[in-house]
C-alpha cells in the first residue's frame, strides 16, 4: 500500500481542531441556519449539502490561523462558513462533473436527483455564500475569495483541457493543483491573519502556509484515488482514471518507463483490457512513482511548516503544524 | 398567433438604450477584458460566453436606473459588468439544464462541449462576477446581490419541484419567476439608484419597477416558448414542455378547461400523440388563455411605469419605460 495511507483518521482531526472546538461549533450552527428553506424541497437538499463538508477542514484552517497570529472576530465566523459554502458548492458540482456515485458515504445530490438539481444546489450555496460575504464590513475577503474562486474553476477546466494528454508534466500538474485547490486554502489561512490583524509578513506566510498545505493534501488526494480503499474513503475512487487525469504518480511512471514499456502503460491507464487500478497497481509496484510523489507532497508540508516559523509558539500553531502533517497520513 | 408578438427587435433596444449608449461600451469593454484568461481553453470559453448575454438588458436596466435617478458613477460600470455576468454564468448553466440546442443564433457551449465544460464555465463568470463586486469599494452590491442570487436559484429549484404538477396555481407560478427572474432585475435597477444617491423612496420604486418589467418579461418568455418561431427568436422552443414546466398560459387554459376535455389537455401538454405545440395550438385558440397571460405582462408593465412618476421626467426614465414596454412586443 506504501507509505501514503497510514492511517490519518477524524479522531487526528479532533484534536488537532481542540484549539478552536467551539469556535468550530459556532460556525457549524451558522452554516445550519444558512443552510435552510422555507420551500421544502430546497430544504432537503439544503440540509443534505450539510453534511457533504465532512472534515470542515477550511473552516478550521481560518479559525487556526487567526488565533495563530492575532485576535479572533466575529467576521472569522463569517469567513470561515462562506469558505465552507464555496468547497462544498464545488463538491455538488464535482459531483455532476466526475459522475461519481459515493462521497463521504452519502449518497451524491447527482445520484438521489438529476444533473439538472446538483447544478442549482451548488449555485445556491454558491449565492449563499455571497450572502454571507455580504454581512462583513469590508471588501477585503470579497475580493480575495472571488480570485481564490477564479482560480479554482481554471485549474479545473486546465485539467478539462489536459484530459488523455499523457505529456503532461509536473509543471504543469502542480499548476493545475496549486489553481484548483491551493488557492482556496492559501486564501482561508491568508484571511484568518488579516482579520485577526497580522501584520503583512504574517498574512504572506499564513498564505504561503495553505498554499503548500493544499498542494500536499492534493497529492494526497491524487494518491487514494490511486491506491486507496473505496471503503475506508467513504467516496468513489480511481475516478481520475476514468476521466484520464494524470496525477503525480502517473506522470512519474511514464517519465521513468522504459520506452518500449511505455504503450503498455498508457494502455494500462487507459484501461484496455481489464480493470485499470489492479494493471497499473503492477507498473507502480515495479517503479518509484508512489514513493516519488509521496515524497513530492513531503516536501511541500516541510515549506508549510517552516512558514510556521514567522508566527509565535502557541496551541493553535502546533495544529497548523499537525494540520500539514495530517495530508500524509490521511486515508479519507 | 396574439397579439404578444408583434415585433419588438434589436432595433427598438438601440433607441432605448441611447441615453447610456457610451456607458455600455464601456461595460462591454469591461466584460470583454474580464472574459479573457491567459489559458488557451479558458479563454476560448471566456470569450464564447460574451457573446451569450445578447440583448444587456440588465447592464441597461443599472445605468438608465442611474441616470435616472441621479449621478452615474465609476461603481456602475462595475455593477453593469457584474450583473451581466451572473446572468450569463445562469443561461450557461441553464444550458445544461434545458439540453437546449440553441441559444442566440450561437452553439451552446453545452452542444460544443460537454456537460462539465459548462457546469464550470457558469463557475468561473459567477467567480469573475464575485471579483468585480470585490473591487467596490462597499459590500453593498454584494448583500443585494448575493440575495438575489439566492432567490434566483430558489425559484429554479421550485419549478424542478413542480415539474409534471398540473395543480400548479397562478400564485405558484407568479413566486416562482418572481424569484427566478424579477429578483435580479430589481437589484439592477436598485443598484442602479442606491449607487447614484437616490433617496429611499425612490431605490424603492426603482426595485419594484425592476420586479415588475422581470415578471412581464418572463411572462413574455413563456408566451414565447410556447408560440414564437425558432428562427426568430434564435434559440431553441418549447423546451418548458419537454421539461413540463406548467407556465401561465397552460395554468390558465387547465382552470378553464371543462372537466370533461381537462384529460385532453394534460395529454397535448405531456405531448402523448404527437407535436405538443400544434396539439397545444388547437386548444388554446378555443381559449382566452394567450389573451389573458398577455393581459397580466400588460398589468405588470403599467404598475411598472407608474412607479416610474417617482423619478422626475428624463430621456433616461422615458427609456426605462420604453424598455418595460418592450416586454409586450418582443420577439426575441
Amino acid at each position: 500500500m506504501g507509505p501514503t495511507l497510514r492511517g490519518g483518521t477524524a479522531d487526528n482531526l479532533t484534536e488537532l481542531y481542540a484549539p478552536v472546538r467551539d469556535e468550530l461549533s459556532r460556525v457549524d450552527a451558522l452554516l445550519r441556519s444558512q443552510l435552510s428553506s422555507s420551500y421544502p424541497f430546497v430544504d432537503e437538499l439544503a440540509k443534505h449539502s450539510f453534511r457533504l463538508g465532512g472534515k470542515r477542514m477550511r473552516p478550521a484552517l481560518v479559525l487556526l490561523a487567526a488565533r495563530a497570529s492575532g485576535t479572533l472576530v466575529e467576521a472569522h465566523y463569517t469567513i470561515a462558513a462562506t469558505v465552507e459554502l464555496i468547497h462544498t458548492a464545488t463538491l455538488v458540482h464535482d459531483d455532476v462533473l466526475d459522475e461519481a456515485k459515493l462521497r463521504r458515504h452519502v449518497a451524491t445530490v447527482n445520484s438521489a436527483h438529476d444533473n439538472e438539481t446538483s447544478v442549482l444546489l451548488g449555485d445556491l450555496l454558491f449565492a449563499q455564500s455571497l450572502c454571507l460575504m455580504g454581512e462583513l464590513d469590508d471588501n477585503r475577503a470579497t475580493r480575495a475569495l472571488g480570485r481564490a474562486a477564479r482560480q479554482m474553476c481554471e485549474g479545473e477546466l486546465r485539467q478539462i483541457a489536459s484530459r488523455g494528454n499523457f505529456d503532461l508534466n509536473e509543471d504543469d500538474y502542480f499548476g493545475i493543483i496549486a489553481a484548483k485547490t491551493a488557492a482556496l486554502t492559501a486564501v482561508c489561512a491568508q484571511l484568518g491573519g488579516l482579520y485577526a490583524g497580522a501584520d503583512e509578513g504574517q498574512c504572506a506566510a499564513l498564505e504561503g502556509f495553505g498554499r503548500e498545505l493544499g498542494v500536499a493534501f492534493q497529492v494526497a488526494d491524487d494518491l487514494l484515488d490511486l491506491l486507496g480503499d473505496e471503503g475506508t474513503a467513504g467516496k468513489s475512487l480511481g475516478t481520475d482514471l476514468v476521466k484520464q487525469k494524470l496525477t503525480l504518480p502517473l506522470i512519474r511512471l511514464l517519465a521513468t518507463a522504459a520506452d518500449s514499456d511505455r504503450r503498455a502503460v498508457v494502455d494500462a491507464i487507459l484501461g484496455n483490457g481489464g480493470n485499470r487500478r489492479e494493471a497499473l497497481r503492477s507498473w507502480l509496484d515495479r517503479s518509484d512513482a508512489v514513493a516519488y510523489a509521496q515524497q513530492r507532497a513531503e516536501a511541500h508540508v516541510r515549506r508549510a511548516i517552516s512558514l510556521l516559523e514567522q508566527l509565535p509558539p502557541s496551541p493553535a500553531r502546533r495544529s497548523l503544524q499537525g494540520l500539514a502533517e495530517f495530508a500524509l497520513w490521511r486515508r479519507t
